[in-house]
């Protein structure tokens, strides 16, 4: 009989995600209802939120319950269904849980047109992550040419995307990250202007010498000690766009807040907070943008796509909190 | 022949305002030259901003350069004029220092209509913190009718508005003030929906108890602890309009930032700091909006008179970080 992979969450973490808040097990392979289908995942987005879902905490959504599959983005093929909109063989995306095998109703299911990018660009550039670059930078932090902006966990997966839309608008873009390596990536891959070392000390004298004019917007992800750098050196008027803390979200006690907070109120600047799902009506518009990029031949996405399967979650996972990827971090099943 | 007593900043702080960094002395009452005017100063305001602009460093004005007379806005009297806008006997207000003589060409000076409220009033309500209060909640908090808005230091001279303003607009109004005398006011004499002690504890439950429905607009004087409080209660797509950072203003050492920073970030909360100068172009509206208000019996504003002269500036300025003052601070001359 066949048997489906299985990650369900039964611990709440505390710090670093170990292997034990897991029961990873083989279940029976389910069968669509009606109306329902049934979707073979080929590829899991690993995700730097996938640690808050799993807290049992007041947030953007409801914490993943005790007992239940771990919550993740997924793409895979439809083979079986009983739902005239979806047919065996159709490439879809959603959020089908660490498993390998998912049940869906198609609520919040896109299709995937393969012809464009292969499938773990839809977990990257044309996922998710591409879409929280989009609305964070163009919507958010609204920057206009001829400003500086800047994006930490720049080589990652949304902050590869926010780094070339800012070029695509006409800004400089400087993007922190950790190591020569993906800074080399940053500057000669995706075509930065500028590259930060956060690994290779004086940051501050880093980010003065990339940003020369001042820093207009700041697309945050990571938070801590380079976002508090990063304050001191904001132009009057200038933008947060505050899309994760990832620095802190394996932390045991709360960590101290930006003590540089200050600058927000004598630069007058806007720090704002966003979720992706906020822009749910808008995704079409912004995959269209994107893809339409792509062929252009005007944004390159990079993917790090890992080996394991189920079994490999938990450790996976834990390279985007340890700056072990390279690039958008997916599991393949 | 007539003196002059001046207070000039000799020394930068550190850490409380102490009598030693001003030389308070006795210097010639200055001539007013070709296009200019003397006043004679009656009140000079006392506000927290005073403590950052006697620091060396970065920020949206100059620090009073040392040897310079402290920075101040004051109101007085024209005595003698070499400028045909400005006659004997005008009563004015400007950026007139901590002295009792003044010499200005006119530049950023507004007459004052004393039949529509006193002159400590024009430094308070109908002043720079009424302004402050007036675009902070409007222009940049922006509440909207049914929604609850917070005002830390709220009996204070820009909280006692912020709290008016936001009934006016059909807010529910809840301040946040040391004390119960402090917070009587609030809700008896300034018609705030709630108050809370945070002297008296558990600033967390009482703050759930003011705010059902949770908070939506947070009109930030303070920082710190409290602050930290204001932000785990906050509502999706809440705003914070940063006006300013008091319980910092004197520390040696940056203290920690807002450790629940992480709100921002779920709640999708926009976070901004403004300067009322910023807003400059626009006193006219918003003063006349103030004075009709006034006049209608919709506003009343509470200002705390200190005498002493000159040489009680620095003493007296501490009472606002000592939380010593009840409403807007003002040292007659």
């Amino acid at each position: 009989m066949a048997t489906n992979r299985v990650a369900r969450l039964v611990k709440r973490p505390r710090g670093m995600v170990t292997r034990d808040i897991f029961d990873i097990r083989d279940e029976p392979v389910p069968e669509p209802g009606e109306g329902e289908f049934r979707v073979k995942l080929s590829h899991i987005s690993l995700d730097p939120a996938m640690r808050g879902w799993m807290n049992d905490a007041r947030s953007y959504v409801e914490p993943v319950k005790l007992g239940d599959v771990m919550r993740a983005l997924a793409v895979g093929r439809v083979e079986a269904s009983r739902n005239p909109e979806f047919k065996e063989g159709d490439a879809v995306s959603g959020r089908f849980g660490v498993q390998q095998f998912a049940i869906s109703d198609g609520k919040g299911v896109a299709k995937i047109d393969e012809t464009l990018a292969p499938m773990p660009t839809w977990l990257g550039g044309l996922g998710m992550p591409g879409l929280t670059a989009y609305f964070g930078l163009l919507e958010v932090a609204r920057p206009q040419a001829g400003e500086t902006v800047v994006v930490s966990a720049a080589s990652g997966a949304v902050g590869q995307v926010v780094g070339q839309l800012a070029k695509l608008k006409g800004c400089r873009a400087v993007g922190i990250a950790g190591g020569a390596e993906k800074c080399r990536l940053l500057t000669e891959d995706f075509g930065f202007d500028a590259a930060v070392d956060y690994k290779a000390g004086d940051i501050a004298g880093q980010l003065k010498a990339a940003c020369p004019d001042g820093i207009d917007v700041d697309f945050e992800n990571v938070g801590g000690d380079i976002f508090d750098t990063v304050l001191t050196q904001m132009n009057p008027f200038g933008r947060i766009a505050l899309c994760g803390l990832i620095s802190s979200y394996n932390a045991t006690e709360l960590p101290p807040g930006p003590k540089n907070i200050r600058f927000v109120l004598t630069m007058r600047l806007r720090m704002q907070g966003f979720i992706v799902f906020d822009f749910a009506r808008r995704y079409g518009e912004a995959t269209a943008a994107l893809a339409g990029w792509l062929k252009e031949g005007k944004l390159k996405f990079i993917e790090d796509v890992r080996e394991g399967g189920i079994d490999a979650y938990p450790d996976v996972l834990n390279l985007l909190y340890t700056s072990g990827n390279r690039g958008k971090l997916v599991l393949k099943v």
